[in-house]
């Protein structure tokens, strides 16, 4: 295969503002975020993928440990009759879970989901496990794969039949403790999502209707991606008495007396990779916030033979030096391919800083660093490099946020009448928000009128009241989107 | 309930040496390492079972990265077809697999078997991902649920129909390499049990009708549990070109020839969880390598209420210092509880150090040490404490490793003829050692008469020869033992 095809092949044929989808499953698979597993709707994560699931799995899980959490491994399969113990929560569920009704060549006395989320599983051993209030709270999170039988079409990260996640659960002695137990959670996952992946979110409740089956509420994180629809990032629910009731899971309180426990759950997925992509991202391919790259910075040694080996000198100098700084940093000394092959691989692959170092770089002692976010070059002094590269990685992860920032503000709008959030829908660029009054009928209309879904309640506006745009009851601030 | 009650029902109530499987049950539920699922066959691995997990997996994935592979993750379920498609493989793995039929309320049109191990999938996508030698070697692991059917009586961590574990999967242009590759990762498992689990083993090569199906061969770990039967702790296969020819995964060489590629395949799992129980608990529960004890030291203050804030100061400034030198340490301050009740609590858990300080240490300015292992009490003063505790736990792990050495050792017999073989395999204690010429009648045939199983051909000894001890053929030396 001759070069120039080559390098077609593996780069993004398409433009983003062109064709988005194709643009996001070009970027998933050239990247070498993930590919298609030969079961339709399974992912392979392959290993690009997985180093940046690594990097998320490790802060979120040293923050679940710090607020008192402790990891446990659950049952992948659930017995139908537990799964459908909590009303709601089956009527939620059943339509898209995968079935097991054979070990070996026979057929099991009763058929076993796979779990789609495991409450159902984990509860039923709480019941078992907690008698006294000494055994609360009760703070348990597992890393797991999660399996729903979606029959719309497969979207690499977003909308695959298996995944990957963390499920925290918890059961407490009060009400007011689930709550903050349930903001506590949520704050963790704003952080994360700000400061690590660059990505501004609202907080806020979802409506009754979009609230997870079976919980009392539901408070969720929700971003806006760079094709102008939303995505929810996280959610953390807070599950009342409705699953401790269905499973009998009680305690004898400091009084003596019976209790049901009150609950809460929590998660974020591998989806969170989806909206990295899909923030960040440009024609280029991806773009990598540095807390989360797995290399974040790439160090190019332009090749000629008379001079390879002071140039890899020098590379492996610097390398060394920002190792020593706790950067992680790869050094691409292939032969075998061009430099311009490598700067186009690693731009496809979203690495924050490029360093290159040629013979001419060698005799004015100097390096040159290029951003991936923003394509600017800069010579810096080959002394200064390995510093400069540091501060640099802080200003990219900085001017990441800010610029997804920007968007955010630029396109959330403001609906004043009916006729406004139909326009502004139809438009598919942004949030718009409105006044709303909670009501499932009218959030039904809304949906096949409009084409946008309710998003959330921001809790910076909870207590501001308002007519509802559809229906004119009073109702609060709420955010409407097309979404993922 | 009073508290002899309730301590009688916290602590083991079987002595090890009277009925080891009974006693192996209580010490894991007991110890909270792990319970029952509500479907037969599962177990729900607790926070103090997880953790221990957790150890192990951050040392041997350091490791696995160290030696240059790289974490993917693979789908959870195998298309039927794909799962056939090696013939020796799926004669091996098909009894005990789960179907997957249904999607919803929908029959699917392939049923889908879940996981019993990767090879299948993943080189699916090897056939799709290799093309060139450049491509060469491509080594991957992941950490995965693995679902094996199982119709013998569940044991926690031992036979389970769902069990956690990491499986490496590569591919190389030559057998040569291939062999080093299996020869490197089995060197690591080595390595993870001798210092990290303080477990001695044998390494060496398993018999044509032990080894893995569909591998060309296989490499093992063995152990000799405190009951004297083996257990089998981690494989590390090499597979020739079986699959590659099956899937078709060819590469061009460097001289433009299309080839097979050669791979292996190496895996442990929470298995290495019940060897440590099995090789170091005692009758008063767990006792924990410190390398892997998720806590490594227990402080119990004695608390009395006119010296608890003097004792409690003390005891969270040695915590201090303790943590300073990166020892995991947990200061059981519940007042709730006695403190004889917290002794038995950390013992039955198999904390490896547990110091107590109390009003009179105070007076005197010491702390006691209690060894997990041995029950050794030691007095130091308060100012030396945390340096004798470093001290401490590094001679715990050095003796634990000792101790299993010298069972080992004093556990290993050699038979000289077949009656030998069969008195010393019906004795049930230890491995026997007879030459064996590798036939698979033969080895049916002493599995039937004298009840043992072939663990291995110990590389130490690989190049021995010697007559059958059951045919008299030439043979090498193997080890014979009842295995788990």
């Amino acid at each position: 295969m001759a070069k120039k095809e080559q390098l077609q092949d593996l780069g993004i044929t398409v433009k983003k503002d062109e064709d988005f989808s194709e643009w996001y499953t070009q970027v998933v698979l050239k990247s070498g975020l993930a590919d298609y597993g030969p079961v339709k709707g399974c992912m392979v994560i392959k290993p690009w993928g997985y180093a940046i699931w690594e990097k998320i799995q490790s802060w979120i899980d040293q923050k679940i440990k710090e607020t008192g959490h402790k990891n446990a491994y659950f049952p992948l399969f659930i017995p139908e009759k537990l799964l459908t113990q909590e009303q709601k929560h089956i009527e939620g569920f059943v339509p898209e879970v995968a079935w097991v009704t054979h070990g070996g060549d026979r057929k099991l006395e009763e058929k076993l989901a796979i779990r789609p989320t495991s409450e159902t599983i984990i509860y039923s051993m709480y019941a078992r496990w907690i008698r006294s209030h000494r055994d609360l709270p009760l703070l348990i999170n597992q890393w797991a794969n999660i399996v729903r039988w979606e029959t719309k079409a497969t979207k690499l990260f977003l909308r695959t039949r298996e995944f990957l996640w963390q499920e925290g659960h918890t059961a407490h002695a009060t009400k007011k403790q689930a709550d903050e137990e349930v903001k506590k959670m949520l704050d963790v996952y704003v952080d994360f999502a700000e400061t690590q992946l660059a990505i501004p979110v609202i907080s806020g409740t979802k409506t009754e209707a979009e609230k997870f089956p079976g919980a009392l509420y539901t408070t969720t994180i929700e971003a806006l991606m760079s094709d102008g629809k939303a995505l929810q990032l996280g959610t953390s629910h807070n599950l009342g008495q409705n699953f401790s009731k269905a499973f009998d899971i009680k305690f004898i309180d400091e009084n003596e007396k019976e209790q049901y426990v009150w609950q809460t759950s929590w998660g974020v997925s591998t989806r969170l990779i989806g909206a990295v992509i899909m923030s960040h991202g440009d024609d280029k391919g991806l773009v990598l916030p540095p807390e989360i790259a797995p290399t974040q910075v790439v160090i190019v040694p332009i090749l000629f033979e008379d001079s390879k080996k002071q140039v890899l000198a020098k590379a492996e100098g610097l390398k060394k030096k920002l190792e020593g700084k706790g950067i992680s940093v790869e050094l691409d000394g292939r032969e075998e391919y061009k430099a311009g092959f490598k700067f186009n691989e690693w731009e496809l692959k979203g690495v924050p800083i490029r360093v290159e170092i040629g013979p001419k770089d060698i005799e004015k002692n100097q390096a040159v660093l290029a951003r991936r976010d923003t394509g600017e070059k800069t010579t810096v002094k080959i002394g200064e490099a390995a510093g400069k590269t540091e501060e640099l990685l802080l200003e990219i992860q900085k001017s990441m946020f800010r610029k997804a920032e920007d968007f955010l503000k630029s396109h959330t709008y403001v609906a004043k009448n009916y006729n406004d959030l139909k326009k502004m829908s139809k438009k598919q660029k942004g949030l718009v928000r409105a006044f709303f009054c909670g009501d499932e009928t009218c959030e039904e209309a809304i949906k096949e009128e409009c084409g946008a879904t309710t998003r959330c309640i921001p809790f910076a506006e909870e207590n501001k009241s308002g007519k509802c745009i559809r229906c004119k009851k009073q109702g609060k601030p709420i955010l409407f989107a097309k979404a993922y």
